[in-house]
């Protein structure tokens, strides 16, 4: 393990922190709340081991698979452990393992919440929270090389082990512009998000907020009242952003390039907007029928589409009770929260790509029994998917049903009934928010015991960095100095 | 597609099934019950298509993968459909869809029910019910090939496709002697276990019902009080059988052999040993201190050790109503119930050798991430497990989960909550019996719709073969007369 260059990535990280919490700061200030002073100490703690950890100068040395993974781990935790300091200084969540729980959902873009009334904290921590989903989102070590002017093998390991989907690409031949240009987008559709909101009759702190969590497909709220206050049009806006940042940024990136051809062709994006167009129809017809019969049908159709773009995109928000849904629209909003957004985008879940590159797989398998002797690759786009890309996602479902397993049994122990112990997993692991059954979207996981909460928030980030990085954590070897 | 061979196969499945139920029919006539006469009819129907379809001596044609799979799938589905004649022509189970459920779920030895009381069968339905358990527990057509003078590679195929396990290793050079091999050690425990519970107390007709029950690891009881009636020696009896049942048949041909050292080194058989008293031990230690607070010791030691012998095995007998436990035991039920016996035990679930190998793989694969030019084959029982193994059960696992997805789907329509639905999906997928919720020891599944009954039928068919059988059916291509 080469622990100069993931010490010198863990002083960026702090750094990056450290300058992040200016902002909730300057508001603070602004706004005249206390809590200001809370940040100025916690910038201070953040920013001291940041500049002495990121003082040495990198040489290239030796940098592997394993360097990249654990780099990035650690600086997912140090980011979690320090992002708790103004919550607890402030005294607002004064327990250290709600606070982490808290930041964490905020980081990973999960959004599940301990707290009963959010409004409580004042703006300040409100906005460091709904910030924490902004720099999640995109990931906080891409960020690094795409500010950071590095070069060298390490920048593709530390872009694989953050970036969510079964396989890189790169945009354009170097790591770190490729780091950019993904920033660029996701900085202009975040802006174009809040300026849509606040046209829309957001007041523009909320705005803000929520544009931040929309990005990062968080799904903090800002109001005791959740999503509910806003008007109709924002809801509809809040929807099509959501929608938005759940595409394949590659697509994006081919539209800006003006290749919209190419764009049109993306495989995992057309079957994407085709499950939520399917759903979306579904759902409307059986809660017009059952649920919401004394509504309007606009009612059914506008609930439904946000309530599925909030959880095909792994957002959380939440407009209604999806828990007071017929038993069937509840296990297809499960099945749902499995699917997941896009690859390459700020959405969580097992990835649309991995789900058609797994089913295609398994069809080529039955395929294979029938012709022994044919000889056929899994495409995606047309391209051939490399057999290491296909055996990552086997490794990636197995960890996937390990973990979820062990952690439903941990969750267990606190007694509640199977559907929340199974939803609080599948909700954290797949950076959701809300569950079902006791931990709906009307309710919090302020509940759980401690061990239950730490256990959720290892799964929070095991799904954010797509498993290998935390489990890598435990696997001794990876910390051994030879090779 | 070779028919011609596949209908030869069907023919010989319906002989045999005609000649099984010749014991009812002769039970029925000695001890008075009207019954007999349905039986006679239900033979006569079985018999003549029988005769018909297995006149033509087979020539050895070509017979591959996927006639092997086609006929396995084909045989199981006329065995359950001809198999409800009894229950509906004496008018006891009058409908179809229910007659199917009871007959499969005997068949694929899940042993769960639509019936309210059992004891209105009579005895000769009673006993074909449970018979049906030992008929499927170690393949119908394994007994084909162990009756029939027959050579070829279809023997092997046909081997494949109806033994549970990820690999068929032939225990003598011949398929057709291994399939001998195979019976009589089932056939020897078998008695050993009847009489076993014929010394405990069991009255004639139970122990023998009980016995071939607990042979194939079904779970259907033949009074209206379950297995509560029986002595706890009794009980203490089936438990040791069904955890015999539950082993490696491989093992005992070894120790038959007198190959002890090599029989005692089964990694699948000690993992699975270890995972028996490991739950037990922690579930006899929650439950003295929980639901079973105010009995004795022994008695949660001793309802314990039958409860999980019973879904590790996938048996389902029960005597005790474990939905009444603390969530944790539940929960600890239900990973007992996904990972299921041996492979090449009469048991079913995912099996113990299969999670072996996917966690190795899992571990593997994490190495291969630190060391990227190792070369480490995952291993067990010392002995490198081939690449196409290990494929076959990454198969096995997309296939499970698909199959699994889109049955709680379909079954969510009927209304009832999650974990009656999920539960319902993983019993009759593994072939257990009970499930959780509305569905557990003491209550049935007779209140399902018929859509849901016939999903479940078609779980109970695809577990009991392991899937892929089951799925060609629907794949056009393993139609096609061409190659």
């Amino acid at each position: 393990m080469n622990l100069k260059i993931v010490s010198y990535f863990l002083g960026w990280v702090l750094l990056i922190e450290a300058i992040a919490m200016v902002i909730p700061l300057v508001i603070a200030l602004a706004l005249g709340e206390s809590s200001w002073i809370w940040f100025l100490v916690s910038i201070g703690a953040v920013l001291i081991p940041g500049l002495l950890l990121s003082r040495k100068k990198m040489r290239t040395g030796n940098f592997f698979v394993r360097e990249g993974y654990v780099a990035t781990a650690l600086g997912w935790i140090v980011l979690s452990l320090m992002g708790t300091l103004p919550f607890i200084l402030s005294g607002k969540i004064p327990r250290f393992v709600d606070a982490l729980f808290e930041i964490t959902s905020g980081f990973t873009t999960t959004g599940a919440s301990i707290l009963n009334d959010v409004e409580e904290l004042g703006y300040g921590l409100l906005f460091w929270r709904s910030f924490s989903h902004w720099l999640g989102g995109m990931g906080v070590l891409v960020l690094i090389l795409a500010v950071l002017p590095m070069s060298g093998g390490y920048n593709m390991q530390v872009m694989k082990a953050e970036s969510p989907g079964p396989s890189v690409s790169k945009l354009v031949p170097r790591v770190s512009d490729t780091a950019k240009v993904l920033y660029l987008i996701y900085l202009g559709l975040t802006v174009m998000a809040i300026i849509s909101y606040m046209i829309t009759g957001m007041p523009v702190f909320d705005a803000v907020c929520i544009g931040v969590g929309t990005a990062g497909t968080g799904g903090f709220a800002v109001r005791a009242t959740g999503l509910n206050g806003y008007s109709s049009a924002s809801q509809t806006m809040i929807t099509i952003f959501m929608l938005l940042f759940g595409v394949n940024f590659n697509v994006y990136y081919l539209i800006l390039r003006k290749k919209f051809r190419d764009a049109l062709k993306s495989e995992e994006v057309r079957v994407y907007l085709a499950i939520f167009t399917l759903v979306v129809i579904t759902l409307t017809i059986l809660l017009k029928n059952t649920t919401y019969q004394e509504q309007p049908f606009y009612y059914s159709l506008h609930h439904t589409a946000f309530t599925t773009a909030s959880l095909l995109t792994s957002t959380g928000f939440g407009t209604v009770d999806f828990v007071e849904w017929p038993a069937i629209g509840q296990t297809i909003l499960m099945m749902v929260m499995f699917c997941g957004a896009c690859a390459v985008s700020t959405g969580g879940g097992i990835k649309v790509s991995r789900m058609l590159i797994l089913v295609k797989e398994g069809l080529n398998e039955i395929h294979l029994l029938i012709h022994p002797k044919a000889v056929r690759a899994v495409r995606l786009d047309g391209k051939t998917v490399e057999s290491d890309v296909v055996r990552s996602i086997n490794r990636y479902m197995v960890l996937y049903a390990m973990i979820f397993v062990i952690s439903v049994f941990v969750v267990s122990f606190d007694g509640y009934d199977f559907h929340t112990n199974f939803s609080a997993v599948l909700t954290t692991l797949n950076n959701m928010g809300p569950g079902f059954s006791r931990i709906g979207p009307t309710s919090n996981f302020a509940e759980f015991s401690d061990l239950s909460k730490l256990v959720l928030t290892f799964d929070m980030l095991a799904g954010r960095l797509e498993l290998i990085p935390m489990v890598m954590l435990f696997y001794k070897q990876a910390w051994s100095r030879h090779f």
